[in-house]
């Protein structure tokens, strides 16, 4: 296969863990054949920097263009802390998003077994979590009408679905629970807001088209609570913004390390892969910053494009790094493994039979 | 001090819990020489079977008339899987709230040290948690205007806040920061939501006439995340209705038994006090509820008027009785004890000097 991908490494240690990300994908190109061209753009502080524009139109214009978007991270202190400055690096990822219509974020949740005392939940309790919360990603509250009273006493924000918005993201979520565990959970509040009833009916309509994908209900506060009693429960949990906002976040500190969790936002036909984790400054040039959540980033690229079997090999290549203590200092202080020693590992590993 | 009380048991086991929790404050009664007097009425599935009516106008009156209300539960399968039951249990409890005017919705979260154990949470991320929720309980999205387009299409709620709502409750918070470890943290959406930032304004200008308490700012996917890596860092958390709802559910699993917690909900001229678990149908009649959470209801009610040593007398024996052992089968699956004799335990050792 031929793929043009965009590479924004982006600020502070977006580089450093973008490289690696891109040496796993070039092991792949060349253990199953596939050509896979690199061009890269600046995007975040580092574009401001150069042009005064978190996104130039040069950078844009390359994602357009692009089968696929391999984004770093975004943001520098000195921009973030000043309250004069008017552009903000963070700008560049939200217009990012929005004009590349990136309409669904996929975070998969997945606990490592020889991570689980890492995490703040009990071992019993979270063996054998892997989950992926697909978030509507440019519709409700966070983009409705919002509204400040004159004088200033009242506000109000307008959470708003069509059943487009709605639609689209859950024909993605369903079709990803079939190649899955066949289990769709719906997380609404269906039973107070009106935005949710219409959440129900297009879910609920569009469900009998997968007929085998077991599909479940559950309000948002006690999906809040069951992610923590039982989060090996779930396996696809769709929702709209900010509920997913909130669960995706509650979720990620499940398996005890933010260095490990990739991401993925998809439209009709661009798609951005992306580590949750930010610019991580104060680690930026010392080479300790953590390269997996990137490396699997770039699985989760790969599996978009239907190459199951080399999103598998890296996967199971990052598996063999974290089972040798192949890692970084944040997943083991006695570690002396540097950024490029586990982004080489797992690279060198991906063409391995076993 | 003299008190009226009106005694709504309600449905399922909320008649056994909440009478254990009249036991526990006529023992107080007696040691501290106050008079309680308790009226009881109907409310739920029961006033239905007997008047048609899940929240009757004698039972309002009452409890308009009653310096407190002590509520037990309230459900019944009869209605609740009927989908052609008109009348709902839950309504009588959502008409009382309003009618009540009770705008604070309070939520205790305490780690017991001898039941730390049962949390889903590692011991070491939990031990000293003990904080509090005010939860804005009548505005906000579950409130505000709701949308369904004639076509079925679209459907919006809005969520609104007005300088006063946030005013009240804010005030209550503040008070409940200074009586406790002066650290009150307001949970909000404020880089996103124009409702949020009034009540960061709102609530910061209200913290200049609190000068001893800390106040600092979350947002609420970030909050979703703290509550499970840190949750000792909390005093006081004061949020918006839905975000309440979150996390107060969310903070609910973290001591690792429902039965334990108790919950307030205050107004201008009133005051209701019930334990967050429901009426539970399978295990009415068989004495094996668990009573503490609607004994520290009451022991929340005594505190909410001010009889400080009286609630501290309570909830001393509590503790009494989880490290004795003199708990319910849902706390110790051995236990023999049933719902009374926890109950009798506890009212029987409020007196106690150590
Ligand atoms: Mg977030
Ligand atoms: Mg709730």
């Amino acid at each position: 296969m031929k793929l043009k991908i965009a590479l924004l490494p982006g600020d502070g240690i977006g580089p450093e863990v973008a490289a690696q990300a891109v040496a796993c994908l070039q092991a792949v190109e060349e253990a199953f054949g596939h050509q896979f061209e690199f061009t890269k753009a600046p995007v975040g502080a580092i574009a401001i920097d150069q042009t005064g524009n978190p996104l130039p139109d040069d950078t844009l214009e390359l994602c357009k263009q692009s089968d696929a978007v391999l984004f770093g991270a975004i943001g520098d202190p000195k921009y973030d802390n000043d309250p004069e400055s008017k552009v903000r690096p963070e700008q560049g990822l939200l217009r990012l998003r929005k004009e590349l219509g990136l309409f669904s974020n996929i975070r998969p949740v997945k606990v490592f077994p020889t991570l689980i005392d890492k995490s703040p939940l009990r071992k019993e309790r979270i063996e054998n979590t892997d989950f992926v919360i697909y978030r509507e990603l440019t519709g409700g509250i966070y983009f409705g009408e919002k509204f400040l009273s004159e004088d200033g006493n009242t506000a109000s924000d307008l959470c708003i679905y069509s059943e487009e918005e709605i639609s689209r993201i859950a024909h993605l979520a369903f079709k990803a629970a079939k190649g899955r565990r066949k289990k769709l959970t719906l997380v609404d509040k269906a039973n107070v807001l009106e935005s949710s009833r219409l959440w129900r009916r297009v879910v609920t309509r569009i469900g009998e088209s997968y007929p085998d994908v077991e599909l479940h209900y559950l309000f948002v506060d006690n999906a809040a609570m069951q992610m923590i009693l039982n989060p090996s429960q779930f396996d696809v949990i769709l929702t709209e913004n900010m509920f997913g906002d909130i669960l995706s976040d509650e979720g990620s500190v499940i398996g005890g390390s933010i260095g490990l969790l990739p991401s993925a936002s998809v439209g009709e036909s661009s798609a951005m892969f992306e580590p949750i984790h930010g610019s991580y400054p104060q680690a930026t040039g010392k080479n300790i910053a953590n390269p997996i959540a990137s490396i699997l980033s770039a699985a989760m690229l790969l599996d978009h494009f239907g190459l199951d079997e080399e999103a598998a090999a890296v996967v199971r290549s990052v598996n063999k790094a974290l089972k040798k203590g192949m890692v970084t200092p944040d997943l083991d202080p006695k570690s002396k493994h540097g950024t490029d020693d586990v982004g080489q590992f797992i690279a060198g590993h991906i063409s391995d039979s076993d």
